[in-house]
């Protein structure tokens, strides 16, 4: 981690700070309504269940926002991981772009304080974590849509095939300084669950076998070092960082995509990998809560579409914009005018996209085996009482990982990924 | 090209101004040596004969300094093509960094003035370009070693493999604002020989042929597409951006590289590949150089042991680097410490080798068939006279370039190309 650094005039907030915060800004009195009693009318409570932040919800007679402020350590450690501020500026930065870019998709951003390293924003009312949800066994009709949606309209937008190269390299600069939270990926995801490291935990003794078999599969090893190597030196587009079903706020007509704190120029296949990877973990996970057997069946079934419609469905979005608006330096229009140029892009595009499940589909399997094996995991999981049940659930999951990451070449389609995760239900059922 | 700011103090030096700006300069005044008479002894001469600058030799009793100045705009077209001072910054920025990388392979800065976009370095002598060395048919016996000591240590130390990933990052930060210059060489280099441009010229009629066929060539669009997009978005080591054999000087026994100001953080090979074009286009251009056939017969196998020294030499480098030195945060050391995972680590050094030399390739290609079909073309060919034994020159390079830009993958060692270099002269002489 870097050195800190704490602007004066930076402190955690507490209900009242909040309050006095707030208080000043007259777009924010407009939201909640501030009548003679003033901001003493409002109501303030703390919700952060993160691992990075202070969240406050703050309520007013007509309405209310969202508070949140980055603490100066990982909140899931302690003040023994100390970890910049500034994170509160990129994501600052990532809401407002991916606003302008999927509109309707993020919520907005009111105000920014830089000193205070705190973001109001629109309160989303009823949405729940999306995870939640799935746990439920709550089904997103408009789910699918919704995030391949964003997905395209952002990764696309920050890539090299729509923006021009100054433009580019602008936005790449932009988020070059949020270092401290790309260590915590290279690290939690791309190392820690390879290795003896003092954080990792998982379902013992269980999975003592497999968690000691990963840490000895070489061929494993090299798969996610090449893997971080791809994080670390590929600027293709501005990547929220940490897209999982924790980070979206879903009702069942509305999805929206928060806490983009660790965005950076990235490879796109994190963010896509993010997505498929938390779907499948969660899909897993059901056994461990039907009341009884096949109780979730359904559910399951659900899940495996979204997977295959997420992939599909950012596919033809994404080469859609492609298409219409491929105006940035890369692949330059110019050089493919006429009708067998135009039809030699096309097929060249499907390489591409071809090429971008491969990335994905390497670090979706990533992010389930950090999920099981490394420091941060998924209520998905751990909400499983029982241990023998919930170990079952992860070993089917980490085996589809294993196999994803070391043979990702054989996994041409999405809909292959979806077979092998049924599979991996009924092996295990024989 | 983004708008032009001229800092307030900027103006294009004169001989009489160069004294000025040295003469209160304690260390330069040193090395010159300044009398009573001070400044009025020195002797300064224009020497610039590149596209973007001026370039000063200043000669004292006790030795001298080179000046170099960038202009407010593109010489080699003239002030219609406004070009972005900063790139000196830039320039000051990579030296001092080579410097420190590959000392003794590069001129020492003794001093850079931001305002006046002018950098004071060392005066190479009795050094000349070698190019020009190449082209009198000049053997350089040290240059392999020399410049692969520079590949490997400037790209290497440079790299995720041996940088920590903050520290990359910044690197990375720092020289995202040369876009003007990458922008030179997104158009000339990746997007220009492929069209009808306005500046592009080639040896007419006798390559008219094959001009028109490049520009309806669509499976080399795409490939040299791919490669634009892997220059924009692949963020690999800072590279120097033009490392041709203009950009070196040498004598039988030194080997200094020049003229970084196109250094930003991108792909590896795109430096490797220019050093490999660039033999390669002085190799075809020996037929045009010698008084009776066969007289360089001598030379080009010196040339082509260059072209397998460079890569075969470099490889060895930075694999060597990367055993000794691979502290860098990607391919952690920590994965890889038992005896088996040091074993699968030197495997997959092999493949990440493999991987580098087809990038190098495509690049290389690339180098080549700009400097015949583009704006910008090389003394080597150029000087030429007979327009009808350039061109056959020129389109045995033409040829081989873009076998090895669409048809990589059949090139897996340096040895197929040099051979292939072979073939296409002797398939000529039949």
């Amino acid at each position: 981690m870097t050195e800190q650094h704490i602007p004066d005039g930076y402190a955690p907030l507490t209900e009242v700070g909040v309050r006095e915060a707030l208080s000043g800004l007259d777009a924010v009195r407009a939201i909640l309504g501030a009548d003679a009693a003033g901001a003493g009318r409002w109501r303030v409570s703390e919700v952060g269940d993160g691992n990075l932040n202070m969240v406050f919800v703050v309520a007013g007679a007509h309405g209310g926002v969202v508070v949140k402020q980055a603490l100066p350590y990982l909140r899931l450690v302690g003040e023994s991981w100390p970890l910049s501020l500034s994170r509160a500026h990129y994501e600052a930065m990532a809401l407002r772009r991916h606003h302008e870019l999927a509109p309707g998709r993020v919520p907005r951003v009111y105000h920014f304080d830089e000193t205070l390293a705190m973001i109001v924003m629109e309160y989303l009312h009823p949405h729940i974590i999306m995870r939640r949800g799935m746990i439920a066994g709550e089904q997103y009709p408009k789910f699918v849509g919704h995030i391949t949606d964003f997905m395209a309209a952002t990764l696309f937008h920050t890539s090299d095939l729509c923006m021009r190269a100054a433009d580019k390299k602008r936005l790449v600069a932009d988020f070059c300084g949020n270092t401290d939270l790309c260590k915590i990926t290279e690290d939690l995801i791309f190392t820690d669950p390879y290795r003896i490291a003092p954080d990792n935990r998982w379902t013992s003794p269980q999975l003592d076998d497999i968690a000691r078999a990963f840490r000895e599969d070489d061929d494993l090893k090299i798969a996610i070092s090449r893997l971080k190597l791809k994080f670390m030196s590929s600027t293709e587009a501005l990547i929220h960082g940490d897209l999982h079903t924790g980070s979206m706020m879903v009702t069942e007509d509305d999805t929206r995509v928060i806490d983009p704190e660790f965005a950076f120029a990235g490879p796109m296949g994190f963010d896509i990998g993010a997505v498929l990877a938390n779907l499948l973990l969660n899909y897993f996970s059901q056994d461990g809560h039907e009341k009884t057997p096949g109780e979730r069946d359904a559910y399951r079934a659900w899940v495996l579409d979204a997977v295959a419609g997420v992939w599909n469905e950012f596919r033809r979005k994404f080469m859609r914009l492609w298409e219409e608006r491929g105006d940035g330096d890369a692949y330059p229009r110019v050089l493919f005018e006429d009708a067998s140029g135009r039809r030699r892009l096309r097929m060249e595009r499907e390489r591409y996209m071809n090429r971008l499940l491969q990335d994905a589909l390497g670090f979706c399997a990533a992010k389930m085996i950090r999920r099981i094996l490394g420091i941060a995991h998924n209520i998905d999981l751990e909400w499983i009482a029982d241990p023998a049940t919930r170990a079952a659930c992860e070993r089917r999951a980490l085996l589809l990982a294993r196999n994803l990451m070391v043979n990702t070449d054989s996994y041409r389609r999405i809909e292959s990924v979806t077979d092998a995760a049924r599979l991996a239900r009924d092996d295990a059922a024989d």
